[in-house]
């Protein structure tokens, strides 16, 4: 049998609240709501749930879905052994039959349908078929189910079905706000606040530049990248093209405009 | 051999009958007529065959269809054990075999001539070959299979064959009526009748929105969600957008209509 | 071996003829050649094909063809086992060497190429070669390939190849005449004749709906499944609904078409 | 080791030669070149073949092209045995080794690539490299290649290529001239001769709208069809109808024109 | 370990120089460069990769590209033995770790992007990585890679990826001049020299109709076939729409055109 | 285990920096960035990273990314050995768990989605979850991770995720300027500075010809070829057609074009 000992979050994560959402989701958790976490690219959507795992003591089991992910990749499967075959529990069955959360992250990548085996866990049943193996998984009463979604991202082709949406409750993230952002980088990154401040600005150009040819802003993992280079000695100019405009666009006016908001912020 | 016990429904679901589904569902069961159950998502259509699977006292087996489903998980394979290959029922053959309810949920969304392999059992042969075993199974006089249908759902792509259709009889589901809803509410969320016939209002301005932006309007599963957030202390407001407004749809106008009619319902 | 005695056709089926479609299927028998039955769904196509293997008395083995069928699912594999690989012979193989009728239900679903297995039982070889068993099964000499075919489904995209086509004897099915379906209902639902009627005047209706908002008609097999549902107590109103029109459309203007002349036979 | 005697045609088959195409075959044989047939459904291409291999005494190994068809089909497999793995020798294979002609029927159905592992056994290489065994396979003296290949049925998304068309010496085939096609009803259907003039009468109607409806026009061998169910004691109005109408069209009006053509030819 | 010895080219292959090509490969090989030769069908590109392994004596290992090609076919596998699993080099490997030319016929029906694991064993590296072994294998100080590239092919669909292409020294092939293609023929088919010249005049008019109705002209292995039909007496009109005709096109108005041709040259 | 010490880079590959990538590299090496190397083909990214691994002194695994390629070629699959299923590492895991370089070349050519797996080693997680295994592994202190990618290429059809571009600090790579790439010449190839002036002179020709019929530009790998064979004896004219023209195109003007060029430089 897995050890859940493994999933434990040992030390509390660095999280900045940007509302009361640790309360709602703690709300979701003692009903044991299944929950559905909005927002773009790098904006701590994984971060909170590790943290709110933290704080409800609860093991977290992280699956970054993939549109190659079958129904056996979250369930479980056959193995064959020297004694014959062998089930092995997948990372799903693993948090509903011992009581963890499993965060299914990106969970629209996978397939539209195989999203299907999470509905009989997210409703009246509580309960997981092994079809394969003809059991009836009833979940661990700690069991909860977390799914993360990017709006920005959904085409025509991969939506997550209405029958599934309805299935959860619901929380918005955004990129945080500039001085809440600025904190998140002088303690992540190290460095002074007025390095951090205007990191926070450049950032603030590229996300206005989304939809304009950026498919998404800069994320705020990005900004940490730039400063923890300049922590390093990098120049901000160099850091700040590694970390923020080479990785994100090959648009040469976007370019341009991303590195003139740099040498403007840092003269 | 599987045990069915565990597919026994062992106490009596909560459901609150539309009309006279349940005597009609009764007689179709006596006939073993095979049935259909229409409705959109959320409505109650899983809940409904779970209590008559009680009422009738029969074991109910449950399958989720998927597009990645093929018939073998319906009907059964081969795995390699110690001792060679062995033969393992599909839910589908277990259920043929000894007798249960066989609930295909979402039957549109398995590949569309996966679906055939149900034909035999749904008409005068009432039997289940299996070609890879080389064993025709009789139906067991107790079996019967259920579908499941979201007509509001189907594309072009995804629907039923008419040979298959035409071996069902059928049953039309929608949302309950508002006295009805509220009812449901006061009884699963906990929630004082004034407080669940708030919810079920915010509910109908959504409903009617279904084909005006929104796929779907919000299910009675998302109004429970709803009012159990509120017994446990969170505010109307934010259990209403945690529950209604934020898994449903990220279009701004849709959002800001559904966010007044909540303030509008709880002043 | 696979013990043929299972698909013996054990009681004669009841079978009304709608015209000499008896003994030309003999002739045909007699001659071995293979026969294609052509026609809507649910109009008595697989029940001829059972009165037939009755009335010639021999085994019939039937496979419901579907998109996910490979050419291995007709002709055998190599099975895994204790002492190494076993071939197991597929339905048409088993059919093949031991002196079945094949019934190769709705083979328009299989891949069109699959189909091409068949071709050499189909001419004046009348052999199948196992390829991956290295063996040339030469088929039994009471062995006869029966394949069924609804013409008003095919598609630009799936239809039998010419090739194909052109090594059957064709017949064509149709709904019976009124009077005949009537005698049907008489004796498969129990109802008195004059209720009988009435269902297979409904069923006119639909029928004439076929191609102006209904992909098909009624079939013989649903109004066997209302009549049934009146012997058994309930309302005629609903026992047409249940089986007649949820079934079968979504359509607001053709159920009410339907729901009219319900209400009109019925008074 | 395979053993090629069950792959003797062991009588000589029935075959009408059209004009000297028996001594061109035997010439290419002679110098083993690779041979493509050509020309549209039941005309005799199969026929021909197997008549050559009787009269050139070597073994006729025969693959049905289909489109599921990968290159271990025709080349060879590792079974799982007992004492671990074993190489079975696909057709393609044991009639190189051992000196069969191999016969690929429909060779263009076959996915196109799947053709390319041809091209090293019809070149002055004459061998067969077996990558997964690590085994090049000289072919044996005697072995020669054929293929047939019906022109009409070519789309744009499937032909050969030209890299293979560019190794073969090819044969047109088309339906045998009346005399010819007349004769060869009464010697296979046994019906005296003005009836199969007559059935000769028919198929030439039928193959004139080849194009103008009918994807292709009657074969001989439903002609032969036909004539052994008059021969049964079928009336040629049903006869020709099973045999002639039903199988090869759907289509209102050329059933009308075909039935005509019966009654104005069976008076 | 598989043996080379049977990859050695046992006698000179008969190749007749078209210019310095002999020389400049001699070169490209000396410095251990990858090569590609490109050409229509048929002109000899294999041939001459033949004659070289034979010059340079080097073993030759050949390996005709497909669609299904998956990269272990070209690198290796596991295969389940009595003992457990035991890997099996691919050509690729064998060729790389033993010091042969591989050559990789028609590279670009492999799958795009399967053409990608030989890219470390093109540049400074020259080394395969065996990702699923584990493995490193430096390459033999001997080998050399050999693709061979039609470009009359290629379709927007398939193509060989830049950074493919930049990894090799190329030579282009065309169909030998007049003179040296009537020595061939000569040579190869046994014919008199007036003979293979009369043949070599039909090949020029069909090369002329490439693009105009024909995908590409006659090889010189097709007039090679024709002459070995002449030589065993068929007739050079029979022999020329066997080999020159018949295979390549279905087009009226070719077939015309180049029977002219016929006839006019073999009066 | 595998052993890491067949990864290390044995002696000091040539570069030539452009800039200070080197330091720059070396600064999010320190601090365990993910880096993203862009540039068109054969510029030296490949190179680059296999001197910052002999520079670094760490390992270098490089797994070539292709369209084939699944999740489990890149973490890790089980395998039936003697005693049952075996467990062994892709090369990604081995990289994680033991601290190497981990460089995924070409990584747009795999599926999107697979490169999903990538995300937890490139976040503050560091982890890699071998969901099938049941295993988290703790990403080694001196692991990183190292893509390329060529914006020159990207379709509409294969472009990184916004969330996966958002996880690297990135460089970009273009040709060498002409000095540099004249003296990478001479090293490389051996020939003297004025030959090797002229050959960047032709590829300074061809890569103003990106995007006017030719997809990319000639290579310095190329040039080298070039180079190595005049030095080999071959005529320079003979030289750059084998290296410069006939590889990168078909097209006569482009053609026509690159040979003025070479005629005009080498008089």
């Amino acid at each position: 049998m897995t050890d859940l000992s493994e999933y434990r979050v040992r030390k509390e994560p660095f999280y900045q609240p940007q509302g009361h959402e640790v309360s709602l989701f703690a709300a979701a958790y003692r009903r044991r709501l299944p929950v559905m976490v909005k927002g773009p690219t790098g904006c701590g959507k994984s971060r909170f749930i590790e943290y709110m795992a933290w704080q409800l003591d609860r093991p977290l089991i992280t699956v970054a879905c993939n549109e190659d992910m079958s129904a056996s990749d979250l369930v479980g499967r056959y193995l064959l052994d020297a004694g014959g075959t062998r089930w092995i529990d997948g990372p799903l069955t693993v948090a509903a039959r011992l009581g963890a959360i499993c965060y299914l992250d990106e969970v629209v990548e996978a397939r539209q349908d195989t999203t299907v085996v999470i509905h009989s866990l997210t409703d009246h049943r509580r309960a997981l078929p092994l079809d394969k193996k003809g059991e009836l998984v009833r979940a661990h009463p700690d069991f909860q189910l977390v799914i993360s979604y990017n709006p920005g991202y959904q085409s025509l082709m991969k939506d997550l079905k209405s029958s599934t949406k309805q299935r959860f409750a619901a929380f918005d993230f955004a990129y945080p706000p500039p001085e809440l952002e600025t904190e998140i980088l002088v303690r992540e990154a190290g460095v002074p606040a007025h390095v951090a401040a205007q990191l926070v600005c450049i950032g603030g150009v590229a996300r206005k530049l989304k939809g304009h040819g950026l498919d998404e802003g800069i994320s705020t993992r990005l900004l940490v990248y730039a400063g923890v280079l300049i922590q390093d000695g990098v120049t901000p100019q160099d850091a700040c093209r590694m970390a923020l405009v080479t990785p994100i666009t090959d648009d040469a006016d976007i370019r341009a405009t991303l590195e003139h908001a740099i040498r403007a912020t840092f003269v």
